[in-house]
């Protein structure tokens, strides 16, 4: 079912990360910036993801030994420094997803919030980030090339193929590690009627099962399993047990790569460097103006 | 997978409750202020609930021996004084919900519904209520400081936590009993197009079995499991059946603390006064202004 | 379950009505007044009600010897009159439904189309209707004393209860034969952008599941069990399947009485004549003015 | 349960298409002509069609020796000349799907792009394709009148009926090959705010059960079964896998046509021809003004 498998570190059948894009409240400062601060059941909703589901989530990747990939809004860095400790102290990785969650497309001054995103990180976790998530997914050619000039090693926002591909920019290139609406939890979880996304909430066994139905193909075909979910909903009790049983048995059962989206650019590099693997590239931009009619 | 579990009385398991927003009708006045009145079908769809669902859930709990929360908007306090007295009759507690389930975002003259609300409470309830739940789970800086000056002792429409946990400000706190959309019954059950809330009707078994899907959940990890729901959606007859079934399941083969959200701030209390608990604190309010960019 | 069950006739547990809104393209006509008729896929989709779904309805019922209540705008009686015929040929029985499905509290001139109506309805149906549902379920007090007025015997929009019940106003009373969202096909099945319904399709066992646990629940309490449905949805063919298993089923197992509404409406006033019931009374109208704040 | 069934070849009891609209990134670029050029994550969603998915979904027709339809915008023939060589090297049939994806209902100038798209047709596929679908099967007047005009054999974007049907004009007809919801992708699957499609997604073995449901209830009744769906939705993995593994229990245990549309169109000219089979007609147009009220 994939075209150009990816051979895998000791030959594991498919590699696996499980991507939390840690938002907390910066969802309603941006959604509603005039009276968000005033707004206490989604600024208290967003902050169950750095004081509780964050550390419910790193005991369980602890005692599993497993180490997995963050991304965090510049702001939610300053505000929220203590789950930056834990998340790094953990072995973890975190990578940059906007300084508020702006928009890129709705946003003016890309280069500014990108690069105020940049002196939290810098400041708070040291150095640079190796990855990017755009808000909503939306990355555009302006924020390509802040990646390009800045160095990033990957991009995680885009969905032009299952596993992960090369972009290519006349001024460099990245690894793009694809998402999917299939394995993103705001589909089967975000009631959040202020950003507008008014989804009828699943059950756990039912949201997660389905994403669990993506993690069996992919393992069948020996490809990329990669979850985008979300503290403040994948990381809620019930939900987290259900993903926690899920590493147990898999952990236990499969051969599954569980790794940090940077050490996956490192593994491809690798093969690149060696020889090993031809990556499928896509080169932008894709379109040099308007296609509308 | 809770960091600081609170010891229930008895050595129970988990603390549950039912709580009940009886809105009734108040819904669509506040919605379609100029023609609400002369809106027949979302009348009666209310109506259903004080007139029809609150006798049946009470001749349940009733013959269960249970006694849970109800949270009623002072209008509906006024206008449906027979299910009040039903409520009361019942050994459960009626708690502050507004005047007419304003929105306390979005409404002007906060104290004065607040307030208006209070004098319905002690014309048909008695006293002063021990606990508040905002409008849409709307609640803000003012409300709280309105709770605080009215000695409320707990609030119910924040999700900091799973967990009761207390809400402290400059001069005074109270406990906080947190609520989540995975045990909300709009998503699975709300239809109703004036209010702008176009769910999906779900199965009563699949909509309800996600509930107990998170109070399984929380039953293992030592926890808090709430329902807040309507007595016109999960009070009508196929729904309510499945959780009058779930009750005597549950009542009979499971350690649980079936209780009024007042007694379990009487217990929370206890706790602390012993020096036996320490619950979390969040410190409001949250930010002195606006974060947005 | 049911506070004041309803006696049935030969002592069968639960009366059962499935009634259908025959809208066929009306629907289109009255969203969208300007362009409707150029707008084939939507024409053709509600085509499917009379041409397709009525003949598959009808000889399912016929083989069963069931007779249903049908509601249809007066200008689909003028529009399919084959269906019309098909439908008082097998027996059925066909109530109002406005004129071109339009919604009592959006439209002017109640009156006029009430009137059209009957019309329509009296030179193809012959006679007065004896049942009313009003498009969208938006029934108002203009259309209740309308209903009066003109000797209707009951009306099917509200939801006050889960049983018949009466409706009284200064001139007169009628039985209303209460809705619901359970029951009712447009959250499972509708898929229809141009009229805002953008409901995620339900497979034909789950859509069709959730009502029988309606109907199961219902029969366990010896309540009244109606369908709200549409032929263009509910008489597809993997639908429909589905129900004619059920009623097969039902008819051979259960002891349910399947009627038209009228004759629920004879039934009732023949228990009310007798003393050998008292109905729940509703009184309208239910409010002098706004309540809105 | 289908009044007039068309005998299909060979006995066979059913027929069947799994019609892929190809649409790319055309969504997009027609949703937001003014910077859909610069939306990398829709332009990429849709890229994943013509690059990943269709040669996976070709791979499997061919070692299932199956030929299918395929429905592709002009502007997505022009920019994936790789796609279409590779969808006509099988066996494969494209049919007009508009140039941009534009809506015939909401567009000028129809003849302009319907011309354009079949030059687009003719210099990459040759001659002139014997099907048309509408972009959001929103078919008018004005787009019957320029398929009869240009011969086309087949349209497919109406619902008034279960199995094929002709439609007929004054100046000739065609068949329609009906659509319906229940067996389209957009419904489980498509998550897609900037073409305001926000269904909350299925899981793989969920969605695509619901179309088997269908298919049961089509193959029973010695029907006409065709799914109508997009190779960015249902070619994903997990989905994909789904489909193939139907098909081939479906291959192996039942007796179906699997054919294309033209392959269908063919065979009903056939019947027609030897007065095998008398087909359901629609005519055209169907209202000459406004029926709105």
């Amino acid at each position: 079912m994939i075209q150009n498998p990816i051979p895998w570190p000791n030959g594991a059948r498919c590699a696996c990360v499980i991507s939390f894009d840690m938002d907390a409240d910066s969802l309603i400062h941006i959604a509603r910036p005039a009276d968000a601060h005033d707004r206490l059941y989604p600024i208290s909703m967003g902050r169950y993801g750095p004081n509780v589901a964050i550390p419910r989530i790193l005991e369980t990747y602890r005692r599993l030994d497993v180490q997995q990939s963050f991304f965090l809004p510049g702001w939610c860095i300053e505000t929220y420094p203590d789950a930056v400790e834990a998340i790094l102290k953990g072995g973890h990785e975190i990578g940059h997803h906007g300084y508020l969650h702006e928009d890129p497309i709705e946003g003016p001054d890309q280069r500014y919030w990108f690069e105020r995103a940049l002196t939290a990180y810098r400041k708070y976790c040291g150095g640079t980030p190796a990855g990017y998530r755009a808000p909503v997914y939306n990355i555009n050619q302006e924020v390509v090339d802040l990646l390009v000039e800045h160095g990033f090693r990957y991009e995680s926002s885009m969905m032009a193929d299952d596993i992960p591909y090369q972009v290519e920019t006349a001024k460099g290139s990245f690894w793009e590690m694809p998402v999917h609406w299939g394995t993103d939890d705001w589909p089967p979880f975000a009631h959040y009627a202020e950003i507008g996304y008014m989804m009828p909430v699943k059950a756990p066994s039912v949201g997660l099962g389905a994403f669990w139905e993506e993690f069996d193909a992919t393992y069948e075909a020996g490809g990329f399993f990669m979850l985008i979910v979300h503290p403040f909903l994948t990381g809620r009790l019930a939900r987290w047990r259900q993903v926690e049983m899920w590493l147990e048995k898999t952990l236990a059962t499969k051969d599954v790569w569980f790794a940090r989206l940077d050490q996956i650019a490192d593994h491809l590099d690798g093969l690149v460097a060696r020889g090993a693997y031809q990556p499928r590239v896509e080169k932008l931009p894709y379109y040099s103006g308007p296609q509308g009619i």
